[in-house]
């Protein structure tokens, strides 16, 4: 039956977010993602080929739904700061794609699926340009990376922002900071 | 002997900073860490108290390094935009601090000995202030931390950065871009 395989794929990813997020690539048991699944760790092989597979899946789906939906809304630096708080909220609902974004980096060789993800990284720093007409290609994609790695920064490198502002500093205040920093600097 | 004492303390973190930034704290191994320093493991146990005690001495160690020499030269924004360029240089020659920084956001449920390093913290944030004198105590925080989380980004979030700006795009040129979106950001 159709259904029960994507339903039983669907469980796969949804625990291996859970489990990769946590415990990295290296650090993730199968036989845990199995069990918080309620599925044989054997339909994982089966149908992702095994862990490095159901990672690069579990990754390219958290990095579509992270930008689904979060787009540049009007044109000067403001939109670009609204912009940055916007990817700012997504990461505040759930952290598990800067996390997955993170051990990545630490622990993999080669980026996962580069190709697709290049081509929506484009698209948004096309946005960017669109709403900054004076930057060209390469200064839009190197605002985009500041963004992201900005945004996504309060929790890749959690502990090293509550040293820095003080721990009792809420989301809300550095999110604020946030929004206002990406528009100075989108404002060159 | 105490140079001795102090020889062996000194090849157990240069053994351990190698393992951590590689593998992080679950991933390091106490085996390979005392082969590699070709010192016996139980060493690492007498004089740091084992695991944990390591790692703390080596991210205390090594984000001391990071820091040692690299002041805010100047003021204005442009001396801040230098500053960043600096920080970048430290972890260009070594990532070894920006990858201890990244697992211990995703490994630990706390910071590393957290008082020492927001004092530290407190100095560098004081003379961006000096540097910028508009800035109250809350904006130089925000400044600094975003400062190293885009510095430290190149690496700690290496493949997204090399997805976004292209594989081809050098140190020198993320450089450059990170040096003038900095003193922008800091022009606010």
């Amino acid at each position: 039956m159709a259904w029960d395989t994507e339903g039983t794929k669907q469980k796969l990813l949804e625990a291996g977010v859970r489990q990769f997020a946590a415990h990295g690539f290296a650090g993730a048991r199968m036989d845990a993602i199995g069990k918080e699944a309620g599925v044989n760790k054997e339909r994982a092989y089966q149908y992702f080929g095994g862990k490095s597979g159901l990672y690069g899946a579990v990754l390219a789906d958290q990095l579509e739904r992270l930008l689904d939906g979060v787009e540049v809304d009007g044109a000067g630096p403001d939109a670009v700061g609204r912009y940055a708080g916007e990817l700012f909220d997504r990461f505040r609902v759930d952290p598990a794609p800067a996390r997955l974004l993170a051990w990545e980096s630490l622990e993999l060789d080669d980026p996962i699926a580069a190709d697709g993800r290049a081509e929506l990284c484009r698209q948004r720093a096309g946005a960017l340009q669109k709403a900054l007409p004076a930057l060209n290609a390469a200064e839009a994609a190197h605002l985009l990376l500041s963004v992201v790695t900005l945004a996504a920064g309060w929790w890749t490198l959690a502990h090293l922002a509550r040293v820095i502002v003080g721990g009792d500093v809420s989301d809300a205040a550095r999110r604020e900071a946030l929004v206002r920093q990406v528009a100075s600097l989108a404002a060159s």
